[in-house]
C-alpha cells in the first residue's frame, strides 16, 4: 500500500516552519526541567514578537518526528517524579476495539496498520491504590505541579516586547477591556494556576498516560482556547488522514483536539493520534461503545462502557465527553422541539432510555465514572445531549434542565477532584447568548464553558464557521473558556483539510477577538504590532504577524505580485499617486511642527462641541 | 475588442435564476403601478417560501435585458406625475471626466465604450425652480409617495407562509428579540414608511435621474440591509468587470452598491453601472474631483467640485459620501494615532485643510451643496473621513469630535429636507462597539448609521470580512440600518469576483443575525424553514432555502455525491447505520405515546431542580 507514501508526503507540507520564525523554549523556575515552547517572528525593522505555539515540535526543523515512534514523552519523568502511580498490564486489545470484524482485506490493511503503528505501544499507568492523581488534586493539596508552572509560563508569553506597544497610558484606558466577571491578574503566577485549578476554575487536561502533552489551561482566566474535531467516520476517511489533520490542525493553532471517529479502526486511530499529539486529546467514549454493540443503543451495558473508558483512559485520552446530564424525565421536553436532539451521544441515550424506560446509566453510575477518571486524571466534560439543533430550540426548558443536572454533577466530580468543564450550545440567536452564560455560571459554579459555536442563525450552510463565529466571539468575551470551532461543511459533510483550517481561522478569529474585548493583558499587543507595520508599509511583517501569513501574502500577490511591491510605499486600493496614509505621515509631521495648531485642538479638547464656529450661509 | 463578449458570458452566469426560484411580483394598493419584486421558493413538500429579492430583473427570464440599453424606467411616470421636475441640457461632458487624456490606445477604448453605452444616455432632470424633490420634503408635507409604499411591501414580505412556523406561542415568547431602542411595529405600512423618512430616522435613496431604481429603505426600523463597494482602481479592472461585478454582488443580496473608481474612466464606468443598477448607487465625489486635478489634493477647489456634485446628479447617483466632519482643529488630534487617519476622502481633505490651513471647504459650503442634493433628491451618507484604522484608534477623540460635527450637519441637511446617514467605523473591538452606536444615536438624532463592518480585531488580514462580520452583526443588532461589506482582500488588494460573493455572504450572515436578535417580524421564519427542512431531511428545500444554494449542495456532493444522498434519511456525520435525527423522531414518537412521561414532564417543569432523585451511590 502506497497510502503512507503520500501520508508522508501531507505530512512534510506541515513541518514547514512559518515564515520569518523560529521555535523557542522557555525554562521554568520552580521546575527547571521544563521547556515551554513559543514562536518567535522575527520583524523587518529588527522587532521580535513572541506567540503562544501550539504546533508542537511539528514545525521545529531541529526536532526529529517519526509518527511510526511518536513524540518524545517528556512528561514522563515528572508523572514518575510524583511516585503515586504504577505501571501494569493493561487491558488485551481485542477485535471489537476497531468495531468487529471486517472484510479480509480491511483486517490485512490494519494489521499493516499496527505493525506500522508497533513503536506506539505504552505500558500503561494508573494511580497507585487509594491515590488520586488529578491535577486538581494536587492544587488543593497546595502542590503547584510542572504542568501549572508550565500553563503559567505558556499564559504570560514574553512580556517584554509588547511593553513598547502597550505603554501610551491615554491608549490603555480608552481600550481597557471589560472582563465581564473575568478576574485575570496582569501576570499569571504558577500560584494562580494552581489556586484556579484548586477551586474548578479551570482545568489541565492531562492524562498520566499522555506524557507526550504539552499542557494547556482552560479556564476564563486565561486565554481563550478553540477545540478542532477529527475523526474518521462510517462513510469516508483513514488513519493516515486523521493523524495529518491533527499536525494540521494544531498548526494552525488549535488548542485541543477532539477524536470523534465513529467508523471501523477506532482504537488503532487512537493510538495513531496520542502518540502524535502534543494537545489534549478528547473523546466521546459512546461512540465506541455503541460500535462495540453493532450500533443498537438499546444494547448498551455499564459493563461494555465502563470498560471503554479504561479502554480509552489507557491509551492517553485527556478528556472524556460524559453525556450524564440526559435525565429520562427530561427526553419529553425535547418532543415539540423544530430539530429534536441533535447531539449524536443525547441521541444515542435518549434511546436507551426510552427503549428501556430507566435513568441514564451514566447519571446513576456517575461516581462509578469519578473512580476511573481520577485514576488517570481524565477529565470530563459533561456533554449538553440536549443542547439545541436550531435557534427555535435555543434556552428551552429541555437545554435548562439538562445544565442544572450537570451543575450537579461538577459538584459530585469535585467531591472526587476531578477535573470538570461543561458543554455548551449550539445554535443560539444573539440576543439569548448572554443568558447561557448566566445560567452556566449560577448552575455550575465557574467551572469551564465548553460551547459550539454558537450558530447565531440557520440560513447559512456552507457558511456556518462565519454564522458561528459570530457567537463564539461573544460567549468566548462573556466568559467561554474554550470554543469548539465549526467548519464550512458543518450541516452537509465531513470537513477536509482545507475546512479544518477554515474553522480553525475564523476561530482563532473569535477568541482573540474574545481575549481582546475581556482585557486579557498583552492580548492586544499583536494587533499593535500589525497595525503598526500595516502604517509603516512593512507588507512581510504584517503578513507575518497575521493569523495565515500564507493567504495574506497570496491575496497580496494577486493585485500587486512584483516582489518591489512588499515594500512599496503605497497599496493596491489608492495606488502610487495618492496614498491616504502617506499622506497621514504628513499630517503627522505638520502637527508635531504646529504649535499653534497643538494649541487650537487642545483648545478644542477641553471646550468641546460649543466652540465650533458658525456656519457661513449661502 | 473582444472585451464584450467575455463580458457577456460573465454576465450570463449571473443570469441564472436561483434553484427552484421563480421571481414574482407584488402589486401596489395605493399606486396600483406598483410592481415589487420578490423571489419564490418552491419546496419539495409543497409550501413555498417568499424571500426578499434584491437580484433585479436579471434573475428574470423573461426580462430583456441589454446592459448597452440599460433597464427599464419605471419609475419616470411616478416622477413624471409628480410635475415638480424638468428636463434640461445638462452638464457637457469632458474629457477631465474620466481623468483627462490617456494614451491613444485608451482613448480609442474609451469612445468604443462610449459608442457600446449610447444608448445609455439620459436627458437629466432636476427639480424645477424653488421645488424641492426629495422624499423627505414629501413625506414631511403628508405624501406617501410610490416610493413609500414599494419600500412597504418590500419590507413586509409575503406573511401568509411564515404564519405556520411563527405560530408556536412558548416559542414566540421565548425567541422573542431585544429590539435594542429599535420600535418596529407588526406591520409595515407605507404610512410608517412616510413617518420614518419625515423625521429623518430612515432614508429611501432615488434620485430623480435613476429611473431604473426598485426603492428601499435604510432605517434602524427597517430589516438591516449591506452595501457592497466595487469600482476599477488606479491600479487594475475594467468597466465590463464593474458592469458585472454590480450584477454579481446585487445576486448574492447587496441592498446597495458604492461605485469607488478613482482610475480613469470614471464618468462612463458610471453611466454604465447607473443604467443597470436596480440598487442605489452611491459614490465619494471628492475621488473624481481629485483625479480632475491629476491627484494634486491641495489643487481641489469648490468649483471643481461643485461641478463634480451636478455631473453625477444628473447621471442619477442616489447618495454622496461628503466628509465635511473632517474639520481643520480635528486634524492634529490624529498625529499621536497608531494608524493616522485611513479614510481615503478624510486624508484628501485633511491633506487640502493643512496645505491652505483654512477650515474644510467641505464643512463652509454645506448649505450650498444641500442646495444641489434637493434639486435631484441625492441622500447625503456624512463621511467618517477620521474613523479609526485600527483597534488602537477606538473611539478616540478625533473620532468623536467627527462624530457630533456629522450630527450638527445633520440637522442643517434636515432644515432642507435633504435625506441624510451617518457612516461610522471601522475598527472597533466588541466591547467597545456599543458605545459607538450609542453616541450616534445621542449626537445624529437617530438619522441611520452605515458602518464599515467594524473589524473586532487587526490580526486577520485574508480573514478580515470574518473579522469584522462579527462586529457588524453586534452593531447591526445594536441599531445600525446598513453595513457596509469587507470582502477577504481588505487590507491586502483589490477584490475579485469571488472575493465579492464571500463579502457579501458574510454580512447577510450579519445583517439576518442583527434582524433575528432585534425580532424583526418574520425574520426568523426562514432559518425556521430550514430548520424543519434539515430535520426532515429535505435536503435540496436545505439547499434551496439557504443563502448560498450552489455552495451548499456542492459541499454535500463532495462527502456523498449519489443523488440519491440528497433524500437519504441520514447525513455523513453519523452514518446510514445510526443518525441521532432519526432516532429523535423515535423520541418524538415515543414522548407523544407516553402519557405518563408528559406527566413526569409537567412535573419536572413545575418543580425545578429540587425534585431530582437522589443519585445513587456507588
Amino acid at each position: 500500500m502506497n497510502a503512507p507514501d503520500t501520508f508522508t508526503q501531507l505530512l512534510a507540507l506541515t513541518r514547514e516552519p512559518f515564515p520569518a520564525s523560529r521555535k523557542l523554549h522557555v525554562r521554568g523556575q520552580l521546575h527547571p526541567q521544563l521547556r515551554v515552547p513559543m514562536r518567535e517572528v522575527a520583524l523587518s525593522n529588527g522587532e521580535a514578537v513572541t506567540l503562544y505555539d501550539t504546533s508542537g515540535p511539528y514545525t521545529d526543523p531541529t526536532a526529529d518526528v517519526d509518527v511510526r515512534r511518536g513524540l518524545a514523552a517528556e512528561r514522563s519523568e515528572w508523572i514518575a517524579a510524583r511516585a503515586d502511580t504504577e505501571g501494569y498490564t493493561g487491558r488485551q486489545p481485542q477485535s471489537i476495539d476497531d468495531g468487529g470484524r471486517g472484510g479480509e482485506r480491511e483486517v490485512a490493511r490494519l494489521d499493516d496498520l499496527r505493525a506500522h503503528a508497533a513503536g506506539l505501544q505504552r505500558t500503561p499507568r494508573r494511580a497507585r491504590a487509594g491515590a488520586n492523581v488529578t491535577q486538581m488534586h494536587y492544587a488543593r493539596r497546595g502542590i503547584v505541579t510542572p504542568e501549572m508552572e508550565y500553563v503559567a509560563i505558556r499564559e504570560n508569553g514574553r512580556r517584554e516586547w509588547m511593553a513598547e506597544y502597550l505603554a501610551d497610558e491615554e491608549r490603555a484606558q480608552r481600550l481597557r477591556g471589560n472582563p465581564m466577571g473575568a478576574s485575570i491578574p496582569e501576570r499569571i503566577t504558577p500560584e494562580f494556576v494552581r489556586a484556579e485549578v484548586a477551586r474548578g476554575r479551570a482545568i489541565i487536561p492531562a492524562n498520566i498516560n499522555h506524557p507526550e502533552l504539552e499542557p494547556m489551561a482552560i479556564g476564563r482566566n486565561f486565554l481563550v482556547k478553540i477545540n478542532a474535531n477529527i475523526g474518521n467516520s462510517a462513510v469516508t476517511s483513514s488513519i493516515e488522514e486523521e493523524v495529518e489533520k491533527l499536525v494540521w490542525a494544531i498548526r494552525w493553532g488549535a488548542d485541543t483536539v477532539m477524536d470523534l471517529s465513529t467508523g471501523r479502526n477506532i482504537h488503532t486511530t487512537r493510538d495513531w493520534i496520542l502518540r502524535n499529539a502534543p494537545v489534549p486529546i478528547g473523546t466521546v467514549p459512546i461512540y465506541q461503545a455503541l460500535e462495540k454493540v453493532g450500533g443498537v443503543a438499546e444494547d448498551l451495558t455499564w459493563d461494555i462502557f465502563r470498560d471503554t473508558l479504561v479502554e480509552q483512559a489507557e491509551q492517553g485520552v485527556d478528556y472524556f465527553t460524559i453525556h450524564a446530564g440526559v435525565r429520562l424525565p427530561f427526553i419529553p421536553m425535547t418532543a415539540r422541539r423544530r430539530t429534536g436532539i441533535v447531539s449524536r451521544g443525547g441521541s444515542i441515550l435518549a434511546k436507551w432510555c426510552i427503549a428501556h424506560h430507566r435513568e441514564n446509566f451514566l447519571y446513576e453510575r456517575f461516581e462509578e465514572i469519578c473512580e476511573i477518571m481520577k485514576a488517570y486524571d481524565v477529565s470530563f466534560s459533561l456533554g449538553d445531549g440536549l443542547r439545541p439543533g436550531s435557534g427555535a430550540d435555543a434556552n428551552d426548558e429541555a437545554q435548562f434542565a439538562e445544565l442544572r443536572t450537570l451543575g450537579e454533577l461538577t459538584q459530585l466530580a469535585w467531591k472526587h477532584d476531578v477535573q470538570t468543564m461543561i458543554e455548551g450550545p449550539g445554535h443560539v440567536p444573539m440576543h439569548m447568548i448572554q443568558a447561557n452564560m448566566e445560567e452556566q455560571l449560577k448552575h455550575c459554579h465557574e467551572a469551564p464553558f465548553y460551547t459550539l459555536g454558537p450558530l447565531t442563525i440557520d440560513i447559512a450552510p456552507g457558511y456556518d464557521h462565519i454564522s458561528s463565529a459570530i457567537g463564539a466571539a461573544m460567549i468566548g468575551w462573556f466568559g467561554t473558556a474554550m470554543l469548539c470551532y465549526v467548519t464550512p461543511k458543518e450541516h452537509l459533510g465531513l470537513p477536509d483539510r482545507e475546512d479544518v483550517k477554515q474553522g480553525i481561522v475564523a476561530y482563532k478569529i473569535a477568541a482573540h477577538a474574545a481575549d481582546v474585548a475581556k482585557g486579557h493583558p498583552g492580548a492586544r499587543a499583536r494587533d499593535e504590532a500589525l497595525s503598526k507595520a500595516r502604517f509603516e508599509f512593512r507588507w512581510q511583517d504584517q503578513f507575518n504577524l497575521s493569523l495565515d501569513p500564507e493567504t495574506a501574502k497570496e491575496f497580496h500577490d494577486e493585485t500587486l505580485p512584483a516582489d518591489g511591491a512588499k515594500v512599496a510605499h503605497f497599496c493596491s486600493m489608492c495606488g502610487p499617486k495618492f496614498c491616504s496614509m502617506k499622506i497621514t505621515q504628513e499630517v503627522r509631521d505638520y502637527a508635531s511642527a504646529q504649535e499653534g495648531m497643538a494649541a487650537k485642538s487642545a483648545e478644542v479638547r477641553a471646550g468641546g462641541s460649543e466652540i465650533y464656529i458658525p456656519l457661513k450661509k449661502g
